[in-house]
């Protein structure tokens, strides 16, 4: 019998506590493993000593599986060298024979590097890591647990704001909704799932894939103006101009907080300020932050089995001798949509991206294609709500009272 | 028989064509309704001759209730003397006898000018509004259709970005939620309700109702951190200072538009840098806009049951000889919650506004009462999820290894 360290890390989800649902679950059935032990705040935990007996703590797993963010709490922190030493050292005197870090890219490498260690070191030591992040953006699996609810806020978000600008353009008609994802536009996209007309939000996307220009930008929104009389715009928060430099971050320092900081974010906001005084057309926008990736009402049921099926696949491939791989979602088929568990070494994963391939947008970035329609229903769960619309004929009044 | 008219008025709600549903499914059972017409996009429809012949339109009405926004299109606009005879002229060539407007204080306005003025030519009319707006801040109702599902919005997405903040404030201790209602802070307070205990979001809230100052904000912020490590804000776009002076609209032109309209919604952005250059503490902020109104998987199923029942109930007015009144709500009990359907004068509705109640906020404004958790907890519809939390007891680690 020997222990089994599990470690919650990055940015959160509202998946993420699936997999340690899963994680336990299938930890209990082996007799194999003594005790679960979560590393409180992300990797910080094995390096502080701050180390939990989670088998003692009689949690709820069904509770546990719908509760957004990290049950363990995360944390950013990538391991320098001394800090392999002493998370191995901590490892070792606690016999610890089994790690699961439930992360993204950067616990790919901290896997990587743990393994790598302790098999230079000769300890027996098994690391298999449980991908997770709403960017969608890990290499090698199909999809990545988190992303399908969030993916599913963004789509229902977009659909419904884009209701409330069809009926009150004539107030408010021009909406930019900001949406998160530093280095890939998957979750931009995905508001194009409940798009079904080009009546319909959005009327324009904007992602990081795509080189952005403010010139360009403001004729996509007159022009939309011009044909629609409103436009509903999806505008991930890490557009780019065609140098790679974030948009929001150039020109005026309006946008760069007091420590000097060009932070993420105020790109909407400054893009609304040109609408309104470049095209003379009010602008808002929205920006849900971390609510499109902890909103639970939005959780994906396909989401949640996946990141829980992950979490027990990784326990089973630890006890059967797996190490230094992440698991992945291999998928079989789109209808009936279905995903094998697969892995993959982790090598392969740590520090790489992947972006948004060019065959799931239209030339033009502005709307998604059937592929990507394929690709990402399936992961949203349920299907999105069908809203009528009026036919808009008109009754004829009569020309003087009856 | 005659033809009904309805008109959906002023910003939209997620359960304003639930009231519309009412309408129609209860005018469809009376012999003496020949038409249900809808005055295409607020009252600027019957205005210009714009009206839709509802009975002829086929709707699925269950999927016209779960609509979000206005499905006959909204506006704001302030009827103009010209304005009454106008309209009372298509009204009289059509035979209409039966208006009701789903809408706010304007709506409220909007009714009584139309009724009185019938009534001075001696034209039978009969008008009822319904009540209908996410701020709650009708007077002579307990509540408005469109509250409860916005307030569930709020109140499930502060505990779910809560937890966000619970698991990482080693990177990101303190987020601001900034959240909609122009003149009371029913919204904002609406976040309290998934509070249970001192560890649960929010810390701190800021309403209308209570002057704000950015000095006693920051005193605030670094108080909760030093006590939690961390701060989630519920904040109203709207809060002002003791001149009534909103917050936003202070000191530098940072947050005006190039029109030099001072909008609402750059509070957030202004407090986010004040907390990171004063306090040195990283701060966010969401925004979650028109997302907050609209969001149907935050429908509550109490306010959908509610506004539909009121548009029914409207109709039974009208028929029965009744006008210049609004529909509203009486509660009769909190449990098991009910409502029964009274109605007002239009005249002690238009142009009031009702504020948060003293006994519904804390002294200092930052939480709800146990009277304020009564009122609302029936209004979000099903109980918001119950997150476990770990107990934070740390294991022994052997000093050496075994």
């Amino acid at each position: 019998m020997a222990d089994l360290l599990v470690i919650q890390s990055g940015g959160c989800t509202a998946a993420m506590n699936a997999s340690l649902a899963g994680v336990m679950r299938s930890a209990a059935r082996s007799r194999r493993i003594a005790r679960v032990l979560g590393s409180y705040r992300g990797v910080l935990g094995l390096l502080r000593g701050e180390l939990i007996d989670l088998s003692e703590q009689r949690l709820d797993l069904d509770r546990v599986r719908h509760t957004p963010a990290a049950l363990l709490g995360s944390a950013r922190h990538r391991l320098l060298p001394d800090d392999i030493d002493r998370a191995l050292d901590t490892i070792r005197r606690l016999d610890v024979r089994f790690v699961h870090v439930i992360g993204g890219n950067d616990s790919a490498d901290t896997g990587h590097r743990l393994a790598t260690a302790a098999a230079e070191r000769g300890y027996e030591l098994f690391v298999v890591t449980i991908p997770k992040t709403v960017d969608n953006d890990l290499p090698e699996t199909d999809h990545t647990p988190g992303y399908g609810s969030a993916a599913r806020f963004v789509a229902q978000a977009v659909m419904d704001a884009g209701r409330d600008t069809e009926s009150i353009s004539s107030v408010d008609p021009v909406k930019i909704i900001e949406i998160g994802g530093r280095d890939a536009g998957w979750l931009t996209i995905a508001a194009g799932v409940g798009r079904r007309d080009e009546q319909d939000a959005p009327h324009l996307m904007y992602i990081p894939e795509t080189p952005f220009s403010v010139e360009g930008f403001l004729d996509d929104v007159q022009r939309t103006f011009d044909r629609h009389g409103r436009a509903v715009i999806a505008l991930s928060e890490a557009v780019r101009d065609r140098n790679g430099v974030y948009i929001h971050a150039n020109g005026s320092d309006l946008y760069t907080d007091s420590f000097g900081h060009r932070q993420l974010g105020g790109v909407a906001a400054m893009l609304c300020d040109r609408v309104a005084h470049d095209l003379g057309i009010k602008a808002k926008f929205d920006k849900p932050g971390t609510i499109q990736r902890m909103l639970t009402a939005c959780h994906s049921t396909v989401d949640l089995d996946e990141a829980e099926r992950l979490g027990t696949a990784a326990v089973e491939r630890v006890l059967a001798g797996v190490t230094n791989r992440m698991v992945t979602l291999h998928r079989v088929s789109d209808d009936p949509y279905h995903c094998d568990i697969d892995d993959a070494h982790l090598h392969a994963i740590a520090n790489r991206v992947r972006t948004v391939p060019a065959e799931f947008v239209t030339d033009d970035g502005h709307a998604i294609t059937s592929a990507f329609r394929r690709y990402a229903e399936p992961l949203i769960g349920a299907a999105l709500p069908d809203y009528p619309r009026l036919a808009r004929r008109f009754i004829t009044i009569p020309s003087s009272i009856v």
